[in-house]
């Protein structure tokens, strides 16, 4: 099947792209991070909720708040990422609904009133958003390194101490260094990920 | 700052792409959606887990036994949508972390021995493949239509009745149809999504 994508925008996107264990010393602004979030922040969730948030770590002094919450393995590449961001998921995101989603005016009190509700919810809808962004930074030209390995409580004590967020993801982002790449491990086949019914 | 995607994919990805409320009578096949997964497959998951599964709904039959389950407001254009796709995640995805990771040999019968640890990170990371499915729909020029207004205890049982599998959305695929598109809802500006520390 022809893809609407021509080969260079799916090779960049996904044939060729790969996390990266190193990257270049090149600077990654918040302009960058800001024009790809311009650009995702486009893509769908559930009653336009948008609960991702995300926290730019630009300075030295904000790196090292995070530093000791990621795991050992995880350190040394977050130490020295151009930018690294935290994804996180706004657990107070019904706040905005009426702006949101002004079709359905009940839902900021009535479906999404109870935490539980937003907890489930706004935690599925901001990881579809955070995987959005990581293919929004593949569009911009960026390597995107995406880690779960992380203290999320330590997280969310250090960065979200009001409880109104919790992390999801933490993404260091630049463009890839020397030796950046281990070979890519094998994927699941059709057959074995799918069923037609 | 440029982005190293053409205006032309951006727009077709992102900034003119929309959820369909309506679609044609082209049909979608299996060939179509197989693509999509070949491509998106390569995107990142934590440990190579891949835990997303899809189930295509192809037949009549096939599409009858999810309508019950569905929002009233999903019915008709689940009904009659070219190709519907239960998006879900593998409960058991630990069993192929052998295959997928094995430069953690432990993973199976360790970190992920645990249904709560996998219904944690599996959900997470069948999540962001989510994401990344809506995104490979576009990428083949068709419009997604993801949902998650359903009962998913419903589904649960009706498709994956011995508890393996855990629905996430259900996806319309087509070629939108005539007045397929509602106006775009406002989304949260940089400023009120993100902060720089």
């Amino acid at each position: 099947m022809p893809f609407a994508l021509d080969d260079a925008a799916l090779d960049l996107l996904f044939r060729e792209a790969h996390t990266p264990k190193t990257f270049t010393g090149e600077p990654v602004g918040e302009d960058a991070i800001r024009a790809v979030y311009d650009l995702i922040k486009l893509a769908p969730t559930a009653f336009n909720q948008s609960p991702l948030r995300l926290t730019l770590l630009r300075s030295p002094e904000a790196r090292q708040r995070l530093l000791p919450h990621m795991s050992p393995g995880n350190q040394a590449k977050t130490a020295t990422a151009p930018m690294t961001v935290i994804l996180s998921v706004d657990l107070e995101f019904h706040r905005k609904l009426p702006t949101l989603f002004p079709a359905v005016p009940g839902l900021k009190d009535g479906a999404f009133a109870e935490p539980a509700a937003r907890e489930r919810s706004g935690g599925m809808n901001a990881t579809l958003q955070a995987g959005y962004f990581l293919l929004g930074l593949r569009a911009a030209g960026l390597a995107a390194g995406p880690m779960t390995g992380f203290d999320a409580e330590g997280i969310n004590k250090e960065f979200f101490g009001d409880g109104s967020q919790r992390v999801l993801l933490v993404v260091n982002a630049g463009k890839p260094g020397p030796d950046a790449y281990r070979p890519r491990g094998p994927r699941l086949s059709f057959e074995e990920a799918a069923v037609t019914l």
